[in-house]
This record gives structure tokens, C-alpha cells and sequence, in this order.
């Protein structure tokens, strides 16, 4: 494949996502709603002269050639076939850059020039429940898809994504964090298909707080696993109640009702609790958050620690970030329902100033 | 106060009762949603030629004089006033009897006769949350008011049938067993008013698993309080989200919609896990209930012990009755919905055949 003239570089910038009701639901065929939040990773990718990808990301960095990537995908695509998550898990631990050379290697496919410079920043906290992953392969897709001979489709800009957040969660993954990443706005998402967007009335305000536990979300996701296992017929009604309470928020938040909103966040969190992703830390963010007046709270993400939010008024905001912090979290006021994944192209000239 | 003549005497039949949604929190301002079941106390009521009350429950028997009534009526009112539910408790624990009497004190004010032999008999399973007391007291009510010299008002005789629970219960109880006895149906029952009726869709199913397990309200609600007051203005949230809860339901009762009704008893079940009323027979017949397909399931009552609810579709009765006994419940599947309290007034002759 041919390196592109005039060269040219892309930057991409992608959004977290915080999860109002829905994990660990999702993956068991119940809807999920997701809110954009903020916070970005980006992503530029610029055509290289050398046939190799150079790939950068904080004090991460690695060089690797389009047949590494090939015999990469090959590799992974078997030990998914064979649901070995553990072989999977075992390489996202071992190789940072893995998810983002899976996805490489399944662009190369549809043309993806052989020789580019890929670095990222994020400022959204990792392991935190926050996206970032996911947000981090949205704009490494975005970025790259702009330089493929067409313009990939939204499904599968989004499929490609999905890949990437399914080897850094162990080999199962939902798209709901690239998928709000992509499209951006409140959505209501499903194990198939692309997310819809969900009317929100104005004035939905979250409040994050994190707790800083780090948990990985693979560790957490076999844990609830075990879990259902050890009375599949029982409790999955807990998961199925989670989808329920995705269905009744949706009408709340078209209204603008944000008190019983977030007593089913509330509600939400409990389910978490009983299936036994929470953690103390969590638990008190939460009850610092209600102690404050937020109309509810729950964790986001897949638990085990990383970040609550809290659904507030306005005039709620100060107080429960106040609180959030007082027992110990970082609080977090990010601009949420943002737009999706942008991507801005720089012509050569520009890129040789801006270097 | 003269002996009616001709003798006659009226026999009182109230229906039992089971909470949907909102233990707990209807004595913190919220609404509860409750349906009656058809399992019954009876109350006999005739008049005696002597001026004294004659009591008889099962193995339980007193005689009490008018006078004894009204020093006790003042007596429990002074308690009350002083918020000394110590006291109050106390009372219930050694005169099984007290309910009844104080009930009949504030009747003796509406001209009640001095003379009566009053006779229970229920069906309905003692201290298990299906409110036999209620029961108990709302067919005294109802009996003892057909002898008044005036029918007393629907109000009234709420408010002396609720007078027995407040004694039963330790000086506080809602009027949710006393008003859904005394009305019957599907209530929408709050701390103030007559309790409404509520649309509901035909085909509401119920099995009633009973733990066995033995709890005083008046302890159980001890706990409740203890537990708000150590964080009241977090922990004050759940009680609201259980009001959120009930509004919820309303739609889903009236449509029929039995799936999501469901898993709103199970919500209400995780808050009352919450709060700390479950206990692990009670977890174990809910997870048998759901195990085996039930709708939704909760403990139902004050918890600490005594029944679980389930909801079920037809099809699953069953099913869900058989996992509930296999996990060492009983299962009861009483009719529910059923008309309130009713009167039956027998002529003298009649009472002599009867005799």
C-alpha cells in the first residue's frame, strides 16, 4: 500500500462516557444507557515514509511492522474463536499497545497506509470507569479511518473501536464506552447494533467522584461471572431487574424528572451491591453524595472501585462535590452529553509548524 | 349505657393483607402500595347482661369492667403523649389483650354497650407480616360498631382499628393493616387519610411464602430507627426511593404489566436489604421464588422474619409455590384483591341455634 501525498496528519478527540444505568446488564442482552462526558483522549495519527507503526502514549512507546499486526490479529481472532479470555487477558497485560494493533490490523484490511506515527493524550483517568480505553481506540479510529482510501461507515468505525476495548477487558467487552465515544450525547445501547440517542431534558447534571481504587475491569467482569454462575437461574432476575430500571429511566430523563432519576441510580447501585461490584470506598462516596442532597448516586463502570456519579441540581453541584471530596474522592465536574469523536486534518504545511 | 334489646350479636370478618411496595417508608412520608388477601380474622361480638367485657382469643381469656377500660385508655394516652413507647411495648408484651381494650375504651365514648362477649378466630398466621392484629382489630371495629347507637363513619372506624396496631406495634404503627383490612383491594396507602384504591389490571398473582421465623415489629422497627438516625441524611434517600418505587408501580399495576412489577418488588427487596430487615430465611425463599421464575419477590411486613411475597404469572404458581416449600418456606396461595371488612348480624334466635 502507498504512503499518501501530500503527507498530512489527523488528530481525533474522543470522550469519555459515564454509565447512567446498565453495566454488567448490558453484557446479559439487558439496555444500558451511557452519557458522553467532557473529557478526551486523542489521538493523531500521521503518515510515515517507513513501513512500520510507531505508536506513542505517555511514557509507552513501541515500533511494530503491518505483518506483526497481521500475525496479531490471527492470533487474537483464535484465541476468541476458542473463548480463551485468559490468553487474551494475559496479552493486554503483556502488551500495552495490544488493543490499539488489533485494530490496526483489522484497518489494514481496508487500506490503512503501512507506515504511520500514532501517539496519544488523554486527560480522562484510566481504570477509573470512565472510558478511557474505549475513548482512546474511538480516536485512534477516527484518526486513522481518515486516512483510508473511503471513509469507513459509522458501524463499522464502531465495530473496529469495540475490538479494541475487547482485548483490554480480557476478551468480552460491550461497545457501550466506544459507542458513546463515537456518537457522543445520552444513548441507549444494546449488545447489538449501533446506540441510539435518548432525549434528555436540559439541566441533566452528574457529578464524578472517584474513588481512586484501581480494578480492572476483566478481574471484576469474571468475578460477577462466578457469580451468576453459582445460581444462574436466580440471579439473573438481578440483571434483568437492571433493565427494567434502564426502560423506566428513560421517560424520567425525557422529562427532566431528576429526582426519581436518581432513586433509580440509587436502585441501580443496590443491584451492583447485591452482585457485589462495590467496594467500601465506593460506598462511602455514595453516602456522601446522598448526605449532601444529590438526588442519587451509583457507581459507574464495571465497580470494584474507580468512580461514582452523582445526579445533582444545579444548586446541588458545590455541596456533593464538596462531600465527594471531604470522604475522600476526587470530584469531578465534567461538561457531560458532549458530541462525539471529532477529527480535525492538518495539511503538511501545518504539521511542520505545529511540530 | 343500656343493653340493646332484641340480644343480638354481629359477627365482623377482615381480610389480611400484604404490602406490594413501602414497608418502612409509609412511616417516613412516603406512599405504600398494599392488597388485601383472603385469609380472614372473625369477630364475634353480643351483648352481654352484665356490665363487663368478656375477651376470648384461642387459649387467651379476660374479663375486664368499663371502668378498667377507660383508666387503661388514659393511661396509654399519657404514654403516647410522652413518646414513651417503652412503656407502650411493655404493656403489649403482658395484657395480649390491650389492643382490643383500648379499643373498646375509645369506643365505650361512642356509646358503646358495657356488656359484651367478644370472640376471635383467625386464619390468617400471627407476627408474619400478613397483619393478623390489623385483621384482628378492624373485625372488632367492625362488629363492635354495628352495636353503636350510631353507624360509626369509615373514618372512625380506621382510626379505632389503626388505635389496636399502634398498641400491638409498640405506640407507632402505620395504618396500612388496619385501613387495607378495614377496605380492602389495592390500596395507595399514606401516613395521612383514608388509604385510595388503585386500578389493577385482572391476573395480579401472589404466592405467599412464609418463613416461619418469628420478628416483633415493634423490635424490627427499633432497628429501622437506629439504623437512620446513625446517617439520616444519606439513609433517608432509600426511604424516599421506596416512595419512588410506588409511583412506579402504579402503571405497571394498572397495565397489567406483571415482568416490571416484578422487578420493582425486587428493588424494594434490595433496599429492605438495605436497611438491614432481611434476614437469611427470607433471602432464601426469594432466591427460590425467583429461582423458579417468579416475577419479582420481597419480603413483605417488617421483616426480621415472618413472609415473602412473590409475584407470579399463572403459569408459574406452581412452580414458584414448590421451590418456596422446597427451600423450607410454606407456601400459601391465598386469593388476593378481596373485598374489605364485612358484617353479619345475627337475630337473637338465630344466636341460640348458633350456640
Amino acid at each position: 500500500m502507498s504512503i499518501r501525498s501530500p503527507a498530512a496528519f489527523v488528530t481525533a478527540s474522543a470522550p469519555g462516557k459515564v454509565i447512567l444505568v446498565g453495566e454488567h446488564a448490558i453484557n446479559r442482552g439487558q439496555p444500558a444507557l451511557s452519557v458522553s462526558i467532557g473529557l478526551y483522549a486523542r489521538c493523531r495519527v500521521a503518515p510515515l515514509k517507513t513501513h512500520q507503526f510507531r505508536l506513542h502514549s505517555g511514557k509507552e512507546r513501541a515500533t511494530v511492522g503491518h505483518e506483526d499486526l497481521t500475525a496479531l490479529r490471527q492470533w487474537v481472532e483464535r484465541q476468541r474463536a476458542a473463548e480463551a479470555y485468559s490468553e487474551i487477558q494475559a496479552l493486554a497485560a503483556r502488551d500495552y499497545f495490544a488493543p490499539a494493533k488489533y485494530i490496526l490490523a483489522l484497518m489494514l484490511e481496508h487500506g490503512l497506509p503501512t507506515g504511520l506515527s500514532i501517539a496519544w493524550a488523554s486527560e480522562i483517568p484510566t481504570s477509573s470507569g470512565l472510558g478511557s480505553g474505549g475513548a482512546a481506540f474511538t480516536a485512534l479510529v477516527a484518526a486513522a479511518g481518515a486516512l483510508l482510501p473511503e471513509p469507513p461507515r459509522l458501524e463499522q468505525c464502531a465495530a473496529w473501536a469495540h475490538c479494541g476495548d475487547i482485548i483490554a477487558h480480557g476478551g468480552i467487552a460491550s461497545a457501550l464506552d466506544t459507542q458513546t465515544s463515537l456518537l457522543g450525547g445520552v444513548l441507549r445501547v444494546t449488545s447489538h447494533g449501533l446506540a441510539q440517542h435518548v432525549p434528555a431534558a436540559p439541566g441533566l447534571a452528574l457529578i464524578v467522584g472517584n474513588t481512586g481504587v484501581i480494578a480492572a475491569t476483566s478481574a471484576v467482569n469474571g468475578r460477577v461471572r462466578r457469580w451468576l454462575s453459582e445460581a444462574p437461574d436466580s440471579r439473573m432476575a438481578y440483571f434483568q431487574t437492571i433493565g427494567t430500571l434502564a426502560r423506566l429511566a428513560l421517560p424520567l430523563l425525557e422529562a427532566g424528572a431528576w429526582q426519581p432519576l436518581g432513586h433509580l441510580l440509587n436502585l441501580n447501585q443496590l443491584i451492583l451491591e447485591k452482585i457485589g461490584v462495590s467496594c467500601p470506598e465506593i460506598d462511602q462516596l455514595i453516602a456522601a453524595a446522598l448526605g449532601a442532597g444529590a438526588c442519587g448516586a451509583k457507581l459507574s463502570g464495571s465497580g470494584g472501585g474507580g468512580i461514582i456519579i452523582a445526579l445533582v441540581l444545579p444548586e446541588q453541584r458545590q455541596d456533593v462535590a464538596a462531600a465527594i471530596a471531604a470522604a475522600g474522592g476526587s470530584a469531578l465536574m465534567p461538561a457531560i452529553n458532549v458530541p462525539g469523536v471529532t477529527i480535525q486534518k492538518q495539511p503538511s504545511s501545518l504539521r511542520r509548524i505545529n511540530q
